[in-house]
C-alpha cells in the first residue's frame, strides 16, 4: 500500500513535467473526491432530517406527545450512528498512506503558543527543481497511538459551524419571539436564577464531581477542570422544554421562568467557561491555589462582559428600530428583511470581536428587535422576519440534534468513565435543586406573586441540557480530560433530551399547571404588538427592576424608536420638545392629529395606513389571494 | 521574532507538564483568536452588505436605475478591498514563524496522487516523553517565494462554502421563480443556446486564447488550458439580468430566453470544466493530440451528466409533490416548508456524490417544485416557501459579489497579464456573437415565432459574467496559469457586471425593446399556479418539444402529482381507471363532484377547501391581521 501510495506521487510529478498543468487536474480531482465524501456526509443529515420530519407528522396526526422533534432527532441520529460505526466511514476507504517524510524538506509552524495554526510544508519532488509548498490548517489533535488508524480519525465537528452558522438563528428566535410581557415582569427572577443559579450550578457540579474524581486513577483531576465542567453542563437546553410549553400552552409565568432562564444560562455558561479559563492563565500557578486578585479579575470581566453584551444586542435593536423607523425602507420589503436579518447577525458578531458574549448578544438584539423594530417593519416584513428565523431555527436545532445522536457512535474520541458519567448525574440533579430551590424561596420573600412550589419543583425538572453543553464540550477534544468531559456531556445530553423531555407532559399533570392558556395568551401578545399605547405602568405585581423599565420603555423608548403614542413632544420635560420634534415621525403626527379628531381611533389608523401604501414592488409573485 | 515564537512554544510545554491542563487553556485560547478574527472578517462583509442596502433603497426611491445591487454590492467591495489592501490583514499581524523542523518526528500523506489532503504531525517537545500528534487539512498551494511572506498568505476563498452554502438557494431560488411558460414554451431554443452555443463559446474563446497565448512568454499554455479558461468564462450570469428584468417587466420572451439560458449555461459551463479535465486524464499524452475516444467518452460523459442531472432533479420534485400530496403535512407549515426545502437541498447532494452537476439538478428541481408541489402546498407554505428563498438568495448573491469585488484587492496571487487580460475580453465578445447569431439565424428557420434581430443583440449584449465563472476559476488557484485565469476572470466578472449591467436599461431603449408587461405577466402567473384545469394544448407556436411535453404534462403529471383537474381516472385509458383512482387524492374527487353540479366552479373551491382547514398549529404568532 505504501508502495503503490509512493508511486502514484512519483507518477503525478513525472505527469506535472511532462505536461505542465497535470498537476493542476490532480488538485481538481483531489477536491471533487473530497466534495463527494463532504457531500454524502451533508446528505446523511438531510436524511435525517426529511426522516425526523415525517415521523413528527405522523406522530402529530396521531396525537401521540409523548416524543417530540429534538428527542426524534437524537434517537435516529443514534441509529444511524451505529449503523455507521458497524460499516466504517467511507472517508477512510478513499485514502491511501504515504510515509513521505524524506521528501519533506521545510515545515514551519505560525503559532503563538499550543500545536500551530498553520503549517507550511514544501516537498521536493523526485524530478522537479523547485519544491512545492503547501499550506495546511489545525484540525484537530490524536492519540498517537491512533495516528496510524484511519477510521479512528473520522471528521471532528466543526464547531466553528456551530458557533457562526447554527447558534445565532436559534438564539436570536427565542429571543424574538420571547412572551416579553412575562420576560419583563419576572426579569429580577430570570436574572436571578441565570446569573446566581448557573455560578451555584457550576460550583456544586464541580465540588461534587472533585469528590468523584478522587474515585478516578487513570485522569488527575484538578479543581479548575471538574469546575470546567460544572460550566459545560449547567448550560440548559431552551429548545425542547419551548417546544413543549408552546404546544400546551403552559402557564405563562412558568413559561417564562423557565424559557428565560434557559436562555440566558446558555449564555451564562460561555461566559463561565472562559471566565474559568481566564482565572487559570491569570494565576500563574494554574488554579491550585486561591487567588484573591485572579477571582476579583474573574469576576469583574464576568460582569462586564454579561451587561456589556446585553448593551451591545440592545443597542444594535434599537439602532435597527431607528433605521427601520425614519426610513422608507418598508415599501420594499426584501431590502428590509435583509437589512433586519443583517443587523441582527452583526450584533453577534460584534460581541464576538470585542471578546464578549455574542449569544447574549444577540439573545438582547432578538428581544429588543421583537419590542421596538417589529412595530415599525411592513406587515409583510413582520410575517416574513418570523416567518425565515421559525424556518431557519428548525432547520437548525434538528441538525444539531441529529448531530449530537450520531456523534455519540462515530466520534472517535470518546472516553468512557462509568464513575464519572453517575457521578455527573447525581451532581446536575444536586446542582439544579440547590439552584432552584433555595433561589426560589429567597425570591418569594420579595415577590407579590410567589412562585409556587410544583412551578419550582418543574424547573427543577425541565433542566435538559442540549445543544449549547454539547456545543462548548466538542469545542476541544485535545486532551483526554477534555475527551471525558466530552463523552459525559453527550450522554447527559441524550438521555434528559430523550427521558426529561418524553416525560414533560405527564410531570405536568402530575404536578397539576395549568395549560391550555392559548387563546388568552395569543389575543394578549398581538395586542402587546399592535398597541403601542398599552396603559401605563399600574401593575402592582412587578416587580421593582420591571416597574422602573416600564417607565422608561413606555415614556421614552418607545415614542422614540417606534411609530406608537404618545411621541416624545408629549413624554419629555417642556424645554425639550423641540428635541422630541425631532424624533417624532410623520405617521406619529398623523396618528395624533386623528386621535384628537376621534380618540382611541389611533390603533386602526396605524393598522391601515401601512396598507395604504403600494404593493411591495420587489416581491416576485402576488400569492396571496 | 523566531526566538520569541520558540520560546512561548517552550513555555507552553512547559506549563503541559507543570499543570497538565494549561494545553487546554492554549487550545482554548488560539480557538478564540482565531474565532475573533473569522468574526472580524464576517463582519466586514456584512457590513457591506448593510451598506448596499441603504444605498439601494436610496437609489430605488430616487429612481435612479443605473445602478443595480450586483453592481453596487461589486463597487463597494472593490473599495473595502482597496482600503484593506494599504492597511493589511490583520490575521498577519497576531501570527509569529518558528522554524521548527527539527522538532518534527513523524510525517505522514493521506492521498493518492497531488498534495496529500491532510497531515499527520507529531512533534517531540522538550520535556514531554510522549510526542503529540495533530492533524492538519489541506488548504493551498503558495509559491515558494511566498512561502515567508505572511501578508501573501491571505485566505483564500473557500469554495466549498460557495458550493454547498451560497450557490444552492440562488440557482433553486431562479428555477423555483422561473417563468415556466416562457420557459417551457422556448424550451427547444434555450437548450441550443445553453448546450450548443456554450460549446461554441468555449472552442472560440479557446481559439482566440491559444493565438493570444503565443504572445505570452512567461507562461506556456497547451490548448487545453485554454480551453478550460474557456469553459470557465462561458457560464453568464443570470442574476443581475434577472433583476433588471424583473424591474423593467422586459418582453416575456425574451426574459424566457436570456435567463433561462443564462441558467443552463452556468450547469453547462461546469460540466464542460469536468469534461475537459476528463478528456486531460483519459488522453494519455495529455491532450497535445486529438484522441476520438478520449472525444467520445468525454461527449458521451457530458450528455450523461446533464441528462442524469435534469432526471435526478425533476425525480426529486415529482417525489416531493406525491409526498405532499398524499400527506396531510400541510396542517403543520413549518414541517412542510423545512421538508420542501431538505428535499429540494437533497437533490443538489445526491447529485454531487452521483458525480453528477448538482447545479442542473437543483434547477430542473426548482422547477418541478413550483410547477407541481407548490399547488400541493398550504397557502401559508406558497408565502413561505417564496420569500424564505428569496430573502436566502438576495443575501447570498450579495455576498457574492461583494467578496468579489474586496478579493480583486486582497487576494494575493493575483497574476495580471495584459494581452491575456486584453485578449480575453476580445474572445469573450465574439464567442459570445459566434454563440447567439447562427444559432438564432438557424432556430428562426424552424420557429413559427422568430426571434427578432433586436432581441438576438440583447442576448448578444447581456452575456454579464459573474459568481459561477468567479467560483469556477477561484475553486483551484494553484499554479500560476490558474492565478492568470483567476485574475482576468475576476476583470472579466467585474467590468461586465458594472458596465453591461449599468448598461442595460439604456440598451434595452436603444433596442426599443417593449417593457413594463408587469400586470398582463402577473396575472398569467397566478393563473398558471392556480388553474391546473387550464385549457389543453392548443397553441400553434409551439415547438415541437414544448407541445410535447405540454401534452404529457396535462394528461399525466399533473392529474398524478397535483390536486389538480382533470384526476388519472378520467385521462388514463379506461382498463388502468383502477389504477388512476388510487392516484387521486380525496381533494381532486371532492372538486370533481361539485364541478359535476355547477360547471367550472373548481377553482374557487380549490381555493376556499384550502382554507376551510385549521389554522396552522405550529404558527408562533398570529400577526396576519
Amino acid at each position: 500500500m505504501v508502495e503503490f501510495g509512493r508511486l502514484s506521487w512519483v507518477i503525478s510529478a513525472w505527469m506535472g513535467q511532462a505536461m505542465g498543468s497535470a498537476i493542476d487536474v490532480a488538485v481538481d480531482e483531489r477536491k471533487r473526491m473530497a466534495h463527494q465524501v463532504d457531500s454524502l456526509d451533508l446528505l446523511l443529515f438531510v436524511c435525517l432530517l426529511i426522516l425526523t420530519i415525517v415521523t413528527l407528522w405522523t406522530f402529530k396526526r396521531r396525537r401521540m406527545p409523548y416524543l417530540h422533534e429534538s428527542g426524534l432527532a437524537v434517537i435516529y441520529g443514534l441509529i444511524v450512528g451505529l449503523l455507521l460505526s458497524f460499516t466504517g466511514s467511507p472517508r477512510s476507504e478513499s485514502s491511501l498512506f504515504i510515509d513521505n517524510a524524506h521528501s519533506a524538506e521545510l515545515f514551519k509552524f505560525t503559532e503563538m503558543e499550543g500545536p500551530p495554526n498553520q503549517l507550511l510544508v514544501s516537498v521536493l519532488l523526485p524530478n522537479v527543481s523547485q519544491p512545492k509548498t503547501y499550506t495546511y490548517e489545525f484540525k484537530s489533535q490524536v492519540d498517537s497511538e491512533d495516528a496510524n488508524d484511519p477510521i479512528k480519525q473520522k471528521a471532528t465537528f466543526n464547531a466553528e459551524i456551530f458557533f457562526y452558522v447554527l447558534l445565532p438563528p436559534i438564539i436570536f428566535h427565542a429571543g424574538y419571539n420571547m412572551r416579553k410581557k412575562h420576560f419583563f415582569d419576572n426579569m429580577g427572577a430570570i436574572m436571578a436564577f441565570a446569573l446566581v443559579g448557573t455560578t451555584i450550578s457550576t460550583f456544586v457540579i464541580g465540588l461534587v464531581m472533585y469528590g468523584v474524581s478522587r474515585l478516578i486513577q487513570e485522569i488527575p483531576l484538578k479543581f479548575l477542570d471538574v469546575l470546567y465542567f460544572g460550566a459545560i453542563v449547567s448550560a440548559t437546553d431552551p429548545v425542547t422544554i419551548l417546544a413543549i410549553f408552546q404546544d400546551l400552552h403552559v402557564d405563562p409565568m412558568l413559561n417564562g421562568l423557565v424559557l428565560g432562564e434557559s436562555l440566558l444560562n446558555d449564555a451564562v455558561a460561555i461566559v463561565l467557561c472562559s471566565a474559568i479559563e481566564e482565572y487559570a492563565k491569570v494565576s500563574l500557578n494554574g488554579g491550585d491555589l486561591f487567588e484573591v486578585d485572579a477571582l476579583l479579575l474573574t469576576l469583574f470581566k464576568f460582569f462586564t462582559t454579561v451587561f456589556g453584551s446585553i448593551g451591545l444586542g440592545a443597542f444594535i435593536g434599537c439602532l435597527t428600530a431607528i433605521v427601520t423607523k425614519f426610513t422608507q425602507l418598508r415599501d420594499y420589503t426584501l431590502l428590509e428583511t435583509s437589512l433586519f436579518t443583517l443587523m441582527s447577525y452583526s450584533s453577534y458578531l460584534f460581541a464576538e470581536i470585542c471578546g464578549m458574549s455574542g449569544i447574549v448578544a444577540v439573545l438582547f438584539c432578538g428581544i429588543f428587535q421583537a419590542h421596538y423594530t417589529f412595530t415599525n417593519l411592513s406587515d409583510e416584513s413582520k410575517l416574513r422576519t418570523r416567518q425565515f428565523f421559525e424556518t431557519l431555527n428548525f432547520l437548525a436545532e434538528n441538525f444539531i440534534f441529529s448531530y449530537l445522536g450520531v456523534s455519540m457512535f462515530t466520534f472517535s474520541k470518546h472516553y468512557f468513565n462509568l464513575f464519572f458519567i453517575l457521578g455527573a448525574f447525581v451532581a446536575i440533579a444536586v446542582a439544579r435543586a440547590c439552584n432552584i430551590y433555595p433561589l426560589g424561596m429567597l425570591m418569594n420573600l420579595g415577590r407579590q406573586q410567589k412562585i409556587p412550589m410544583q412551578y419550582q419543583h418543574m424547573m427543577w425538572f425541565s433542566g435538559l441540557r442540549g445543544a449549547m453543553a454539547f456545543a462548548l464540550a466538542v469545542s476541544n477534544t485535545a486532551t483526554p480530560v477534555r475527551q471525558m468531559f466530552f463523552t459525559t456531556t453527550c450522554l447527559i445530553a441524550i438521555i434528559t433530551v430523550i427521558f426529561l423531555g418524553g416525560l414533560t407532559t405527564p410531570m405536568l399533570s402530575i404536578l397539576q399547571i395549568p395549560t391550555g392558556e392559548s387563546s388568552e395568551e395569543r389575543e394578549e401578545l398581538i395586542s402587546d404588538y399592535e398597541q403601542p399605547m398599552a396603559s401605563l405602568p399600574s401593575h402592582t405585581n412587578r416587580s421593582y427592576l420591571a416597574r422602573r423599565w416600564k417607565g422608561l420603555d413606555q415614556l421614552y423608548l418607545k415614542p422614540l424608536l417606534t411609530h406608537g403614542q404618545p411621541t416624545l413632544m408629549e413624554t419629555l420635560p417642556k424645554e425639550l420638545t423641540f428635541l422630541g420634534r425631532w424624533f417624532t415621525s410623520d405617521m406619529q403626527l398623523q396618528t395624533q392629529s386623528r386621535e384628537a379628531l376621534g380618540p382611541r381611533n389611533g390603533d386602526e389608523m396605524m393598522g391601515t395606513s401601512a396598507k395604504d401604501q403600494d404593493d411591495p414592488p420587489l416581491l416576485g409573485v402576488a400569492d396571496q389571494d
